[in-house]
């Protein structure tokens, strides 16, 4: 934990795994140690996933002792516990201390960061598909190297894994699955599929093979063959398997379960994982947050975390006066809409405290479901529950929720049902990067019949609008970004919203901004800029709707002002500002419009929303310049301004 | 099998399922023979599920003589296996003759349609979670109505479905899942499960026990508490228990197998299901097409089948001189690029003969994958095929991949892999509705970057598209409708088509049709039809690329044409014509646009194209009117049409 990470560590003579493959056996628990001191150092000050990286240090230096990459595939789910493998493998040292930073090291692994990594992710569950399609592209080519798809329990309750565990043994003979078994996903896990492990785990019969099947490892002499042990093995441990046999049904080998701290374990376990010669399930236990106290007493606050005191665990004060989340606001007003009416119910696919429902799961947890990472499950139960008369909310962040994109369409909105979707990280998540912008939403929402799509533009307004979104007769979709609000009041009784209907924040008549959600500030400041330095008369418009859109007032406004400028936190392809273009073309308005959104490019992590915005044309100045240059040149153009 | 439906029929006293379970239990063979009679007789006119709902006639007998709807929900998964469900509640006679026309009852079930309709479906596997929101609903709510999903054993090759599994414990003790396994989904089951299943099902110990059990359920005297003769029949039955423990491990009770054509036994079991104090899964063998000898032998044929002759089983003869289908020419295509490149692979979820790739799979069997009904899993496992130097083709319908977008965006197109979707049913499917009809492609694609989204206007530039899609460094998608293409001959070597190039059909001063895909063939004829009537000078566009726009010859176009149309076989909300709105936006050129395509509402079932184009206002006649208004509308404004 000390910042000052002096040069005579192991660490730093990694440079990739051949270095630590040279290292002697006795030095790897000094290595681990000082991975955890370096994993501890720079997420308390950047931030980022401390716990599963923490709980992973030994697994990783095993795979990478007993792996070549890149030659050999690892796959590591979500990809948030990548941090051990990018130190291996040449991103440590200033690159990682830039740690979600811009300029440095990524959050979660990315194919173009370095050759190691295999596939991308940021998203959960993929693991095992894409490992399936290597191995099978492997088989295809007969080429010999190893896959190896490393996937936490939490991971088994997404339907992604299980459509791939379904379809490993039709696919290929060789493939290594390691369950890394820590009984969290970012909450404690849920469902049958955790039980069961946790069965295993704990019961005595399992902690004594645990030992014994070290015992067993120790006595095989070096270069035996490996199936032959293997099946004596099994011959000795033939109750164990009867209960395994989740496993053994998918056609996968169990092996484990395995202390997932002990390097010797876990090597040989893995050295005959590569040897056997048909899929094999690795089952590995190990301590989410291990080796940081605070980490491990609370599991949830350090699965992702803001930067905090490494000595204390204490997260970093927010400064004074920092505005309450839109997550806390949520949370909030869920547990006094779910107090006042028991037919209101929140639903998380793993993320009761990103979401802020944890408030709900604490004040009224009989209205609270946590699914899993299962969002199409989440949306479809949410259905079922909405045909009963039970008023759903489906708190999800924007870009998970394009897993339920087919339920969205096919269970919500062809049936009309009154499901609430409260979409959090929509727009800009700068640390974390392009898996987790939420930039995409307005696109995919706004062709579907039926969707009611909103954003408030402070939080008080998004408990206008889930209050208003519960009294709808059909679906409706609130959008928000992750963080403060604009230390608005909330009131205490909401107010309803009227459905399509904008607000006139400022009245102008050069120019008409229409701007929707957090964008309505920035507007307000462009607004201002544009009067002050070239004295034109601006309005501001909170959109409000997305779907539908208040074309009343939007006419109103093309019929006498020149020009009309849109801003979101989406990108503008199909977005909000399209949806602008679409009513004023039904109308054949002539109007001049500028669009300021986010470009069509997947948009890189950095340090805060504003260097990224800056990156992309997006900075006041560049909008005052385009908004600008618009309008000079459609006065230029000297249309006239008719209806 | 006879057409004149004589009166003397038990079925047309069938108006409830009060009706049904007024009938003496020995009426009930020959009511399952008339609904057979009755559903071969009309789906050999029509086209129709018929395998499915011929072997399901005893089950949803059983069913509604022994639950109580609207009270008691049953959701049926997919829902194509609703027809006798539909032929009990009232949805008969002169309605069910009309079985996917216009005016006539729907191929799936619909909450509109009937009380009895507790859910909707048209895709796959999302029964379970809605059956549990159900039951939650009933939970919370305190009331006691029973839910029963019925699945079919290719539900549980879905993620969805394992999703709900996983928390079926953890939400409701009341739950039945019915597993109707007959081996197939539409084509032959793939997956472990489906092993697993099979090993259970045919096993001499299953079908020893499979008497027992109907001994046993024969000596248990009426009103006996059940979960006393559960557990005695669990004692006696023990080691089954341990065979079948995949479902128990998801803690569900499990009963079976049961013969699902022996109603009495079904009965049986239904009732033991319904009195149980845990979640309970039925799993019930049927026999897709029984009664049908061709549906029998042909059951991939006779899944959804067009017209036949129902003595023979012969489908209706196409007529002289229709051309192949974009199916057909697709398969084709991937056996020759396939046997020319062992690198190219082809990868359905679940529908080689309805995508086509069925040609590949006899052709080429080691370049092609079925997964199952598994659409995310299909894209992150071509995802990870093409990671290794493979070319992947996905074949899945543009309504069945939007349960692969968040993999399409996270896995995919965010890493910029090679990957090639073929998207069959693009646009109206006329006779199935709203659930397949592949309306939203363009506008969920066209948002995100790095994808090349393309429409051919024949199936000869079909082949060209696949041809340049395989020689992409990126993703790829091409959309394309059901049925037959124009007859165009299909060049020996197919040509690569420059990215972004749109071709120039005809010229034209007045107006300029862009149209996509099928749609240049309605844009030619209006445009005979414009100048022949109204004497104007109309070009037609073949745009081929809704991503990237031929931006340089739009805004050349922009630059000296007045008017614009866009057609396209899809929703205007963030469709193709809005990506030309955005162009001309972008490039400030204030030209009047008309976007023609399908309006912001799900469209129903109907005939065929036309009724639905009709009734929609998109009538031949309907667009010559509103070309014709805009463009005298705009000549009214007098704006001028310079660059």
């Amino acid at each position: 934990m000390d910042q000052s990470l002096p040069s005579a560590r192991l660490l730093e003579r990694i440079a990739s795994p051949a270095d630590l493959k040279a290292l002697p056996a006795g030095d790897l628990p000094r290595l681990a140690h000082e991975i955890r001191d370096e994993i501890i150092a720079v997420t308390a000050r950047n931030g980022g996933h401390v716990g599963p990286n923490l709980g992973v240090v030994e697994l990783t230096l095993a795979l990478h002792r007993v792996f070549e990459t890149p030659q050999d595939q690892l796959v590591f789910d979500v990809a948030h516990q990548g941090y051990v493998h990018k130190l291996l493998t040449g991103r440590g040292g200033a690159f990682f201390r830039k740690l979600r930073q811009s300029g440095g090291a990524s959050g979660f692994l990315y194919r173009q960061e370095s050759p190691h990594d295999a596939f991308g992710a940021g998203h959960a569950g993929t693991a095992l598909s894409a490992a399936l399609g290597m191995a099978t592209a492997r088989d295809l080519r007969g080429t010999g190297e190893h896959v190896v798809a490393v996937c936490g329990d939490a991971a088994f309750t997404c339907g992604i894994t299980l459509e791939a565990l379904n379809n490993i043994v039709t696919s290929t003979k060789r493939l290594i699955v390691i369950l890394n078994d820590n009984e969290w996903s970012i909450a404690k896990n849920v469902g049958a599929i955790s039980a069961y492990l946790n069965r295993i785990s704990t019961s005595p019969t399992y902690n004594k093979l645990h030992h014994d099947i070290e015992a067993f490892f120790k006595s095989f002499p070096a270069g035996v063959e490996m199936n032959r042990v293997y099946h004596k093995w099994k011959r000795e441990t033939k109750d164990f398997f009867v209960e395994s046999s989740l496993f053994e049904k998918f056609g996968l080998r169990y092996l484990g379960p395995v202390d997932g701290h002990n390097l010797e374990l876990l090597t040989k376990n893995l050295e005959f994982a590569k040897h056997c010669d048909v899929p094999v399930l690795v089952h590995v236990l190990t301590k989410k947050g291990r080796g940081l106290n605070a980490a491990i007493s609370s599991p949830e606050k350090f699965h992702g975390a803001s930067p905090f005191d490494p000595a204390t665990g204490e997260s970093k004060k927010a400064a004074p006066g920092t505005a309450p989340s839109y997550q806390d606001v949520f949370g909030q007003a869920m547990v006094r809409f779910a107090r006042a009416d028991p037919k209101i119910v929140g639903i998380t696919g793993a993320m009761p405290s990103g979401t802020g429902l944890s408030h709900l799961a604490a004040a009224v947890p009989g209205q609270f479901f946590d699914v899993g990472i299962a969002e199409e499950h989440a949306a479809i139960f949410a259905a079922g529950l909405a045909t009963k008369g039970i008023r759903p909310v489906v708190a999800i962040y924007s870009t998970f929720l394009q897993r339920a994109y087919d339920p969205i369409i096919h269970d919500v909105c062809l049936q009309n049902l009154p499901v609430t979707f409260c979409m959090d990280r929509a727009g800009l998540s700068p640390n974390d990067g392009p898996t987790h912008h939420g930039l995409f939403d307005l696109a995919y929402l706004r062709c579907v019949p039926n969707a009611v799509v909103m954003q408030p533009k402070d939080e008080d307004e998004l408990v206008d609008m889930l209050h208003t979104g519960l009294t709808l007769q059909g679906p409706s979709f609130i959008r928000y970004p992750r963080g403060s609000g604009l230390g608005v009041p909330v009131k205490p009784t909401p107010a309803a919203i009227s459905i399509g209907q904008a607000e006139v924040l400022r009245e102008g008549s050069n120019i008409m901004i229409w701007a929707l959600g957090p964008m309505v500030q920035d507007a307000l400041q462009l607004a201002d800029r544009l009067a002050a330095a070239e004295n034109l008369s601006v309005g501001v418009v909170n959109a409000r709707f997305a779907k539908p859109l208040d074309r009343a007032l939007l006419l109103s406004h093309a019929a006498c002002i020149p020009l009309i400028v849109t801003m979101e936190d989406h990108v503008v392809a199909g977005g909000f500002g399209s949806a602008v273009l679409e009513a004023l073309q039904e109308a054949d308005c002539p109007t001049a419009v500028e669009r300021i959104g986010w470009p069509d490019k997947f948009i890189e992590h950095g340090s805060n929303v504003e260097t990224l915005r800056a990156a992309y044309g997006l900075s006041p100045d560049d909008i005052h310049r385009r908004v600008l240059d618009r309008w000079r040149n459609r006065q230029a153009q000297s249309v006239p301004a008719e209806a």
